[in-house]
């Protein structure tokens, strides 16, 4: 009873509860738009585009139909990409040049990297001439980029400013960005020679000079840096906002930390489902053919990899036949070096992304898991041969089955360090393409040394 | 060459360069204080962190007795929790005093949280008096809860004041937290009722009420919250600050977005870490033993699937002596009804972290994938069916591969999406249970499909 009020009491709480999404459901089925209005109102922008991903595509399209008056640019923004082509497809042109005019140029940017050519052209069309000049130089840099992430409304003051003369500018100014958390300092090129924080300049009196009240943990990001680097650089230096420069150091934006926390969420989403084999930027919204062809082509490695494994077996058919239990027995060996291997494999994946696993210290981590290799072998070697001796009643073949165990693991802990340092090494990501070689490699030789092993001391 | 270059320009940017840390650990190895000193003044907190869980234990502690002196607050806050206890045992009580004194509280709990009693009482006592009652309230609140996150520091005006009223009461405050994003409007029992942003406060004339410039994003989480709702919650709502309520409303701290950011980071490792059974608060640091200790369990419960698995085969083992390359085949089933299944488990286990997969779209997310499952089948039933029949020589052969590979991808994609769900729903991770169910019916289901068709079709 207590558990079921609390569980209530949470929902309540809940944005998208299960009974606001059945009336929510009920307002499109019974094309009430002022209901809909009423029901969708009281949500922030980012629950409502979830609401839309959650919902099947003929629901969506009765939602929009219905809804379309009040989409705002906002909703467009926190839209997943699999869907958004779809919602911005289906809202009359009008709606959308409203919606998009009073989004900054950086979330113009988000939207417009993922659609076609025809919604671009509606958009840019939509935007006033000097949004679309600042969308178009945003666009003109390589996707990833910082110069795609940053945006380009900045709040700068010459250095020699005071806190005084910067906070009248600050009321004067007819217009500055939703979010800001520094003013930056800059010279007369505009390049940026250091940031006061909001609080540093409410806090001082107006006669104080601002490059004596800047901080220490300034630092500019170049617009070609990759927004993989922008992330870690956020993560790592507990950064707020940072200005982006160009090649010659000059200002041309600033990237804010809502924006680098999506790009964290999104490489971990990223390495999360490479790690599986899914490829990337699966999402739930995607229909059956969409997902097949996301996944077949890591299955077709795998069923090759399978294949290869196969051979192996096939080569030891004297020795299963002669004695049968071996084939039973086998799978063991491959499934456990294929676990510890993935152990090994996904801290040595999670390792590189956070920068923990270095040149400097990659040997000792490979001898470290070498001997958490050899030792997990030697425990599971002594149950497996109790196992092989009790139940199938020959300490030979509990001699082999641990032995090929020791054997396996080891290498599982080896290949599953080793093989994603030299991927990382060579310029790949290490969490695209290791799974399948540690696997194969563990699948080979657990086959390789059971039998081998079998079909020299028990046939 | 021009590779080479950009190699070369690169490392000089990177902070522990693999010729710093050289030289570093030159110093060390001489004694030589000063040159240490100098080498590691230049790096930012984060960064000497980071090159010290880098290092072996061993010049760990050397370096630690070279470098004590220059210990501050700032870097035993970037340690990671595996090795903090060591390196907190490494300095001089004074050290860790002075150390501490700076810190926000905010930092001293996250500090204390990991530390046996004796460090802590250490810590505890180089505090002020203010300072201790304020880390030890916080410690009251339970483990990874919004309590133990926030910081006790806040920024407050009464709801009534005027942006100038703020202002000069900003500029004569004796102290001011380190970082602060918001001034948070209370009423006289000190509850919150608003907040505005400093650009916002900046911006506006002096004789402006605070109460016509708040932000419509405001909302208040209560202190006992878990720590992964605050950090969806800041994901999802793009939050900067987050003021703390206790039960009765009132404000007892703040939530900033790099502690959010740092829960973020560390529910995705634990995700990823779950999701191949490592246990945990992994890190490198750990030695042979403690990762050992870690990773057994998991790799026990497999070697439990696997013999599952075994007894499975082993009802077959008169259709295996009938048909020997029946041993041969039968793990492709089995691997590619894991891998399948891994795929399917991944995105469900992201989808349920994200909150995109959710009681109003389960149904049509399992019938999704049921379909995958089916149309994978039947194309690897035709490549492997053709592969039976060409190697091996037998289109029946082919046919109960293609069947059985039909059957356990279907399998495969069902119970990757439904075994997540239904732990979820039953209040335990997805993460962490899910991986050893999904292949063992994998396993299970394959072998025992393959060699069940094979003993009704082919003997």
């Amino acid at each position: 009873m207590a558990e079921f009020d609390s569980f209530s009491a949470e929902t309540e709480d809940e944005p998208l509860d299960p009974r606001r999404v059945a009336a929510i459901r009920a307002a499109v089925e019974a094309g009430d738009a002022a209901r809909l209005t009423g029901l969708v109102e009281p949500l922030h922008a980012a629950d409502i585009a979830d609401l839309l991903e959650q919902m099947a595509p003929a629901d969506r399209r009765d939602f929009l139909r219905l809804y379309s008056g009040e989409m705002d640019g906002d909703i467009l923004s926190e839209i997943d990409d699999s869907i958004r082509e779809e919602v911005i497809g289906a809202l009359p042109h009008d709606v959308l040049a409203e919606a998009v005019r009073d989004l900054e140029t950086d979330d113009v940017v988000d939207i417009l990297e993922d659609l076609e050519a025809p919604e671009q052209a509606i958009i840019l069309s939509a935007l006033t001439a000097a949004d679309r000049a600042a969308v178009e130089q945003a666009m003109a840099y390589p996707e990833y980029s910082a110069g795609r992430l940053m945006q380009r409304e900045v709040v700068v003051a010459p250095a020699h400013w005071t806190v005084g003369e910067t906070i009248d500018h600050l009321r004067g100014a007819e217009w500055l960005p939703d979010q800001f958390y520094h003013v930056i300092l800059v010279d007369p090129r505009m390049r940026p020679q250091g940031y006061v924080t909001l609080g540093r300049l409410l806090s001082s009196r107006r006669e104080i000079a601002l490059r004596d009240i800047v901080e220490d943990s300034f630092r500019t990001i170049e617009a070609t840096e990759e927004e993989a680097e922008v992330a870690y650089i956020f993560n790592q230096y507990h950064l707020i906002s940072c200005p982006v420069v160009d090649e010659g150091g000059r200002l041309v934006g600033v990237i804010t930390i809502d924006d680098a926390m999506n790009v964290l969420d999104e490489e971990h989403e990223e390495d999360m489902l490479r790690l599986a084999g899914v490829g990337d930027e699966s999402s739930l919204s995607d229909g059956v053919l969409a997902t097949v062809r996301r996944r077949i082509p890591w299955l077709f490695i795998n069923l090759v990899a399978a294949n290869l494994a196969a051979l192996v077996i096939a080569q030891f058919e004297g020795t299963i036949s002669g004695l049968v239990v071996l084939a039973a027995l086998m799978p063991i060996v491959a499934s456990m070096g294929g676990n510890a291997g993935t152990q090994s494999l996904t801290v040595a994946v999670r390792a590189l992304a956070t920068r923990d696993l270095t040149g400097s210290n990659a040997w000792r981590v490979i001898r470290r898991e070498a001997g958490v290799g050899l030792v997990n072998g030697c425990a599971f070697a002594l149950v497996m041969g109790g196992v092989g001796w009790g139940i199938y009643g020959s300490g030979l073949l509990g001699g082999v089955l641990g032995a090929a165990l020791v054997f396996n693991l080891f290498t599982a802990a080896l290949a599953g360090t080793v093989v994603p340092l030299l991927l990382d090494r060579l310029g790949f990501d290490p969490a695209l393409s290791s799974g399948t070689f540690v696997t194969t490699i563990t699948d080979v030789v657990g086959f390789f040394a059971f039998l081998g092993l079998a079909s020299m001391i028990l046939i």
